[in-house]
This record gives C-alpha cells, structure tokens and sequence, in this order.
C-alpha cells in the first residue's frame, strides 16, 4: 500500500492530469490537490468538478511543500514549467508528468532539474481521447489502461515505486522501458498512423475532383481517417520531438508503398495477395488478442 | 412508381444481393426471388430468412423467364456468370451488379452480353460491412446509402431508369456517374485507404520489435487500420481490377510522404504546422458535414 500524498501540484489541469487526481482521490491517496493553470475558466471549472482543490496561477508558489508534482501540459510547455519550480521545489518532491514524447522530456529533466534527478520520474499514460479540459476528466480513465514509466538512471527507486504505485491504484497497468525504445514504439503505432492520415487527406485535397470523392467517402475513410483531425500544434510538437524515430518510420513506410507499387504495376497476382494477406492477418490478430476489433 | 419485378435473379447471395432482395420484398416490387450461388449451406440460409424463394446450382436455368439479374458475387467470378447466362437471358431481362470496380466490370458486360447491352446498367451500392453471407442481409443496409449507377452508351433510358427506382425504393440515394470517373473516385477514397493501411501494417510488422510495438498500440491505431484486416482475395481483385487510378494515387501518397519527410527534416515548423492544419481542417470539415465524426 502507497503512502498517502499530503500535496499534489498538478501544472496544467487537463483531462490527463484530472483524471490522474480524480483516481487519487477516490483511491483516497492525496489530501490536497492544487491546480496551476493559464485558463481561468478552466481552473474554476476543475474546482466545481473537484479534480483539483485550490487552483493557482503560480507554478512556484504552488510547489512549495508539495510531495508529488504532476506535469500534465503539452511538452512545448514543460521546460518552462520546470525552469520556474526549480529554485522551489522540496528537496524530496517527486517530479512526473504525461508527455507522449520521452526522450525530449527526459532531456528537459536533466536541463532545469539537474540536481533532483533523483525525484524525477518520467511517464506516459495511454489514454487518448478527442477530448480535453478539466471538464473531460473523469475518475475512470486510466481503469486498465497502460502507463509507461522511462526512469532516467539517476531516478531512485523509491521514487519510481511511488509513481508506479500511485498508477496501479488508478487502476493502470504500468510498464517500465528506456525512453528511446518507448519513443520508437510509439512512433511505430501512434506518431506513423497521425503522420501517414495527413499525408492521405493531403493527397486527396491535391486531386482535381476533392469534393466529389469526399462526396463518396464512405465508413472505411471514416476510420481510416479519424485521425488527422487532430490537434495541429500538438501534432507539430510530438513530430518534431520525436524526429529521429518518425523519420526512420516514415521512410519505411515509403519503401513499403514503393513495394506495393512494383507489386501492382508487375500484376504478380499471388505476390499482390501475400502482401495483403500478411497485413490482414496480423491486424486480425491484434484485433483478437484486444477484442475490441 | 415501378413496376414489380415477377422474377429476380440473383448470382451470389451474400450481404449485397441478399440486403437488395429483402428491400425489393419489403416494398412488395418483387414476387420471386431464385438464388444462384455454390454454397449450399450459404443458399439454406437465405431460405430460411427469406432472402430467396428459390435455389439453384445452375445460374443458365435460373434465368429463364427472368425480368432481372442482379449479379452480387465477387467481380472476379461476373464474366464467366455472364458467359453462362448470355444465351439464355430473355431478350428484355435487365442484368446489373453490386461490384465496386466499373471499368471493368463495364467491359465484361461488352465481351459476355454483347447484344444485350441496352439492358445492362453496372451499378455499385456503397454499402461496405465486415458481415458477409446472406445471414447477413438485412432490410434496411441500403436506407440512406449511396448507390452509384455507371450505365453504357448503349444503355436504354428504360433499363436505367428501371434499376433507378428500385433502388430508391431500397431508401437509397442513386448517382449517375462514368465508369472512369466512379473508379477515381472509388480509389481516392476506399481503394487507397485499405492499401496504405496494408502497407502500414507492414511496415510496423518489419519492424525487429514488432510485436512490442503492437502491444502498445491504442485506439489511433485500432481505426487507422480496421481496414487492414480486409479480405485479401478480395482486396488483390479490386487492386488489379483498378490498377490504373490506384498506381496514379498511390504515386501521389508517397510523393506526399516525401513532402512531410522533407518538411520534417528541415524543422520548418510552421510550415509543418500548415500541412497538418489543412489535412485536419479538411477531415474535420468532412466529419461534421457527414455528421458521423
């Protein structure tokens, strides 16, 4: 059993963020929880919704004798975050967050929070949804659901227990892997699938007659395409933070369309339906083992 | 209002040709429905529920007397139903068909019905479904649905207008469009989608630690590539079948691959953010005008 949290800052209150305070809270795990924010309404609203008890405008006032810190901001806003907590933080506060991108923001902990390394530990919840803001959070969110933790090698292991700990009593299923791997993980099954939808609605608008196969798209494109209607700047910053795995990714996913294209122009029928048959497989497979299809 | 139809034929009694059937009887425009078909546990079925009042092995006697064949089987196997039919096919039978490729299926009507051309309308309802099988069939698949209706030079205005309206007594929407142009169309945005997804799903599967990667895969992915898990028969049909449009698109896909590889590279973030922006805008847009997200 986890020791009981005194104080929770949560920088940035969000659905990531609420829904981790709000399965604390029921876990009866955390006492005080404060909310630091930009967006007024959103504060008082996590407060109506009681996904946070104090709301604050001021990360470095708000950590001051905190346990527990909660990065639950877009990546682009951490470095600044933990610049100004810095100077601020208890000695034995444990720093996390739930950015989508590992390697940067393990690079961010070594550059603002150099000598509490220790205390850091940083994460990833598996828990997209369309959704966002304080009102989205709910106390269910992470029942079952995977966490990543990449400790750097400095974090102690009483602090990454704690952090798993925490996790597990939201329900989640926690996992531990370096931060490199888990960005070429999620590159490979999350970054690809955003980037290569893009590039298909793209390829779409690019055609004389758009409209009219928009006009014709039907459940199949619907799917397909689900997500490029995402977020751009959130896009933007998760493509850019993780370059290096997104880029290998891609141009195999070029080399993979080339493939199909020689396959195609060749007519080599039996070829054409491995191909196909290789991919419909495993996605059946996969849709097995989740039984969510 | 049309006139009833005194016997149907149908070749292939799967979802298709068994959801038309049921429309057709609901709206009291057809009174016998004789089902061809190989499986003969598939042809119970439909039987059983109604989908066909009559089965058959033997597609050349069943369309005997027939006012109209619909052909609902796998394009590949239409010609060699047409060679069998074409000399036994009364002199004003309408024939159409639920393939989704045009072109050719438009040449298989000019090489097996050569003298009957006034009477052919190729047609594909766009009524996609995982289901297959006249276990399948229902009532109301074609309610709402869009039906493309690519008729030939030769064909009457009688036979169009004919198939028409039983379609719209089936609730469904029907457009008039050429061949060439349905089969852009259809590739932009059905064709390509399966294709890149199967393409996709091997690209992650090359990967040293796929299964790893897989086993981390969200909800993103789940929709991405539902439509990889097509069948791959099928799927290697309709590529040959459309192999020009689906070169072209393809083509186009990866050059844009390459763009957002380029643009990556560079780190030329805004116009990163642009190219996200309008694929999302684009899909967005999309989603609230079909307002099925």
């Amino acid at each position: 059993m986890t020791q009981a949290i005194h104080k929770l800052v949560l920088l940035g209150t969000g659905l990531i963020a609420g829904s981790f305070s709000l399965a604390l809270k029921r876990a009866r795990l955390v006492n005080k929880v404060v909310g630091v924010g930009r967006n007024a309404a959103n504060l008082a609203r996590a407060i109506e919704l009681r996904v946070i008890d104090v709301a604050s405008h001021d990360a470095a006032q708000a950590v001051e004798g905190a346990d527990l810190v909660f990065l639950g901001t877009p990546v682009g806003q951490m470095g600044a975050l933990m610049a100004q907590i810095a100077p601020h933080l208890p000695v034995h506060c444990i720093v996390t967050d739930g950015g989508s991108t590992k390697q940067d923001v393990c690079e961010l902990y070594r550059q603002y929070l150099p000598n509490q390394l220790a205390s850091c530990v940083p994460g990833h919840p598996i828990a997209g949804s369309d959704l966002s803001g304080a009102s989205a959070a709910t106390y269910g969110l992470y029942e079952g659901r995977r966490v990543v933790l990449t400790p750097l090698p400095e974090t102690s292991d009483q602090a990454l227990e704690t952090v798993q700990a925490l996790w597990q009593a939201c329900g989640a299923i926690v996992y531990e892997m370096d931060a490199k791997t888990h960005d070429g993980v999620f590159a490979a099954v999350s970054h690809i699938p955003h980037l290569v939808s893009f590039a298909y609605m793209n390829a779409v608008l690019a055609k004389d007659n758009a409209e009219q196969c928009l006009d014709f798209a039907g459940t199949g494109f619907r799917d397909f395409t689900r997500i490029a209607g995402s977020h751009p700047e959130m896009w933007r910053d998760i493509t850019l933070a993780n370059r290096d795995a997104i880029l290998s990714d891609l141009r195999a996913n070029a080399a993979q369309l080339q493939t199909l294209i020689a396959l195609i122009e060749s007519g080599e029928a039996d070829a054409l339906t491995e191909y196909i048959n290789q991919a419909s497989q495993a996605r059946s497979a996969w849709g097995k083992k989740r039984s969510n299809k």
